[in-house]
C-alpha cells in the first residue's frame, strides 16, 4: 500500500516521493518501509529515533520526528493506527499460492486441511481434522493431534507435539475504543513461532502477534486450556501448568515455572528460573531470578505461607 | 405434545379441553401454549400471574394459581420438569429440513459441515471443519474461523469474526438432583443470539440458554477460553477478557469490563460501563454504574489497594 | 520389550532368565510383567513389596528390593523411566487393527474418523469432525458433538453426553527435569475410562493416565472448560463447575462439587459429600464428608465468612 493513499485515508496532504509500505510496527520496530504511531507523549525517545517511513500521531508531538519521516497527523492516533491495520491482513487462504510441500515420511490424514503455501517436514504426523493456514511451516517429526487449529503465517518446530483442539494463532484480544464507547479491531498481522522440542497441551490457545510474533522458544512444556496473549515470550524449557494464563506482551525468562490458574498481567518481565506457585497473580516485574512466589498481590512465597500464618491468627482472635 | 399427555405422565388426573403445548418455559415468561413450573414458595407473584398453560406444582402452592391455569401436582417439581425438559427437545440433525441456504459471495469450506435448514449469509467465510447446526442462521459478511462449532437454532449477526475452536450453544449445566445425589438433565431447548459487530476469541464456550436466549449484545468482544453460561446477558461493547467466567443467568449492561480470569456468579445484575479487575469475583448485584472494582470478596478498587496496604503492613508486624 | 534390552538400554548387566515386559507401573501396581521405578527413599515399604519384574533404582536402594525383583541401576531414576517410557507407547493409529465396528442403530457422521479397532455400541450419535481413536470403546446411547477427539485406548460409557471440542485422553502433564533444566517427556501410556451416565461440557481436557486410568464415575457432571489431571479420579454423581481444575492423581468421593474456577492440588483425596465453593484451592486432603469449604488456603466456609467480616472491619480502621 503506498505511502500516499495512507496519507489520503487520514486525511493528510501528501508530498514528497512516495513508497510501498509493507505493514505496521512499533516505533522501536517499525523500519523504513512500514509506518509506526504513537498516542503517548511518554514515547518521545522512541519518536526521535524511530525508522519508520511515516507515524500516525498527534499535531502537538510532530516536532520530535527525525526529518526523513513523514507525519500523519490525526486526532486519535490509536483509532486511526486499527482502522488502517485491516488494510495490511492478508487473506485467510489464498488459492494462488503453491500446493502444500509435505516432506518425506510424514503422515497426513485425509480429512486433515492444509492450506496452500504451507509447508511440513519430515516424519511429522497430522492427524484428523486439523488445519494448517496459508504458509505455515513445521519442522521434522511434528505430532499434531485432531482438530488443531495453525492459523496462517505461523512456525512450529521439530519435535514438537501439539494435543487436540489446540490454537495457534488466533487473534490478539486489540481494538481501539472510541469516546462512544464502541470498539474498532485491531487486525494482528503478525504470527506465532513455536521453536523446537515445545509440547503444547490440549484446548490451549497461543494468540499471534499484532506485529512481529509471539514467540515459544525450544523445550517449553505448556499445558492444557493454558492462554498465550499476543507478544508474549516464553522462555526456553518453561513450563506452565494448565489454566495458567498471560496477558499480552509479557515475557518470561527461560525455566519459568507458572502453576495452574497463575497468571500474569501484560508488558512485564519474569526473571529466568521464577517459580510462580498456582494461583498466583503477577502484576509487576520480577527482576532477580531463581525465587519463589505465591498468592496475589504476589509476595515471595516464604511471605505468603507468613501471611497465612497471620491470617489463622486474626481467625481466631474474637 | 398435549397437554393431557403431559398429565399423564406426571401421573395427574387431565379433565378440560385439551392443548398442544410448545415448550416448557419460566412462571414469568411461558406463553399459553407452554408449560412451567415452580419449587419455591417466594415465587407466589409469579405464580399468580402466569400465562402458562399449565405449572408443576406442589399441592400446597395450587391455591395460587390462575383459575386458567391447570396444576400439575408432583412432590418434586424441579425433578420432574427435568424429566419432562426431555420430550421438548428437537433432534440435533433433521434430514427432512430443507437444505442449508447459503448466500452470494459467501466462501464456505468443503470440509465444514453446514446441517439443514441453516441460514448462512452474504460473503461469510466459513472455514474447515466448522460445523454449523440445524436452523442457525448466520449473518453477512461473518468470519467463522476451523473447527468451530454452532449448535442447532443459534443465531450469529453480520460482521461477527469467532475464532478457532469456540462453541456457540452447547448445553447449559442443568440438572435436578434427587435425595439420593442423582442427577437428571434439565434439556437446554433454548438457545443463543450474537448480535452484530462481536469478536469471539479462540476456545470459548458460550451455552444455550434453558429457555429462551443467552444474549451477547451487539459490539461485546470476547477473548479466548471464556465461559458463558446460559441465560446469561452481555451488553453492548462488553469485553471479557481471557479465563474469565460467568455462570447462569447474570446480565452484563454495556461497557463493562471483566479482566482476566474474572467472574461473576449467576443471576446477577451488572451496571453498565463497570469495570472489574482481573481475577475479580462479583457474588452480588452491581447498581451503580461506571466503577471499578476489585478482589474476591468484591470491593471498590481504592478499598482493595488499601487493603493491600494494610496487609503489608500486618506482614511486618512481629 | 525384553527385560535384557531394558537393562542394555539402561547400562545394566543382564543375566539369568529373560522375559517379555509389557510396560512401566508404579511399585506398588506392577504386575511381574511390568518394569518399575523409584527416586525417593520414602518408598522403601513400596520396594520391599514390589511384584514388578525389574525396577528402575539408585544403588543404594538396591538391598531393599524382593529377590526375584531385577535392580536396574541409574543415577536418575525418574529421568530414566522418563526415556524408557517411549518404548512402550503405541502407535497413535495403526491400520493392522480390524475396521471399527459401529452397532446397530447408532448415526456416525461421515465426517466423523473412527480409527481402526474402535467399537462403538448402539444407538449413539457421532456428529461431524469427532475423532475416535484406535481400540476406543464407547457403550450405547451416547452422544457426541462435533469435534470432540477421544484419544487411543480410552472408554466411554453408555448414555453420556460429551459436548462439542472437549478432548477425552490428551496425554497427562509428565516430564523428567535434568540438571540442565531441560525437559524429558514422560509417555502417558494409561488412558481415561469414562463410566455410565456422564455428562461433558464444552472444550473440556480430561487427561489419560501415565500409567494405569484416570477415571469418571457414573452420573458425573463436568462443566466446561474443565481441566482433569492424569490419574485423577472423580467419584459417583460428582458435579465439576465451569473452569474448576484438578492436577494429577487426586481422588474426588461420590457427590463432591467444585465451584466454578475451584481447583485441587495433585495426590489428594476428597472425601464424599464435599462441596467446594467457587474459586477454593485445596492443597491437603479432605477426610470428613459432607462439609462445605471456601478460599485459598482453604477453610471451612463459616471460616471463610467470619475472616471476610474480619478484614471488612480492618480495612474501617485507621
Amino acid at each position: 500500500m503506498k505511502l500516499s493513499l495512507i496519507a489520503e485515508l487520514l486525511e493528510n496532504d501528501f508530498s514528497g516521493s512516495d513508497i510501498e509500505i509493507t505493514g505496521l510496527n512499533t516505533l522501536k520496530n517499525a523500519n523504513e518501509h512500514e509506518v509506526s504511531f504513537v498516542s503517548n507523549s511518554k514515547y518521545i525517545k522512541d519518536i526521535e529515533s524511530t525508522k519508520a517511513a511515516g507515524v500516525i500521531i498527534a499535531d502537538y508531538l510532530v516536532k520530535h520526528l527525525p526529518s526523513a519521516c513523514i507525519p500523519l497527523v490525526v486526532e486519535h492516533s490509536y483509532l486511526s493506527m486499527a482502522l488502517l491495520s485491516k488494510h495490511f491482513t492478508p487473506p485467510i487462504e489464498d488459492e494462488t499460492l503453491p500446493i502444500a510441500v509435505v516432506g518425506e515420511g510424514s503422515k497426513v490424514s485425509p480429512k486433515a486441511v492444509i492450506a496452500n503455501g504451507a509447508i511440513i517436514g519430515k516424519n511429522c504426523t497430522i492427524l484428523a481434522h486439523v488445519y494448517i493456514g496459508a504458509e505455515v511451516v513445521i519442522g521434522d517429526n511434528t505430532i499434531i493431534y485432531p482438530s488443531v487449529t495453525i492459523y496462517r503465517d505461523c512456525k512450529v518446530g521439530s519435535d514438537c507435539i501439539i494435543h487436540a483442539n489446540s490454537v495457534i494463532g488466533s487473534d490478539g484480544f486489540g481494538f481501539a475504543t472510541d469516546t462512544k464507547g464502541e470498539h474498532t479491531k485491531i487486525y494482528q498481522n503478525g504470527n506465532v513461532i513455536v521453536e523446537d522440542d515445545v509440547e503444547i497441551g490440549s484446548n490451549t490457545s497461543i494468540d499471534r502477534a499484532v506485529f512481529g510474533s509471539t514467540l515459544i522458544k525450544k523445550g517449553t512444556r505448556i499445558d492444557n486450556l493454558v492462554q498465550i496473549g499476543h507478544n508474549c515470550e516464553i522462555g526456553e524449557y518453561s513450563v506452565m501448568v494448565s489454566q495458567s494464563g498471560l496477558a499480552g506482551s509479557t515475557k518470561l525468562g527461560r525455566n519459568v515455572v507458572m502453576g495452574g490458574q497463575s497468571a500474569a498481567a501484560g508488558h512485564l518481565s519474569i526473571a529466568p528460573f521464577t517459580t510462580l506457585a498456582a494461583r498466583s497473580g503477577v502484576t509487576s516485574d520480577i527482576k532477580e531470578s531463581g525465587k519463589t512466589f505465591a498468592g496475589f498481590p504476589l509476595m515471595e512465597h516464604r511471605a505468603w505461607l507468613k501471611l497465612q500464618a497471620k491470617i489463622a491468627r486474626l481467625l481466631k482472635q474474637k
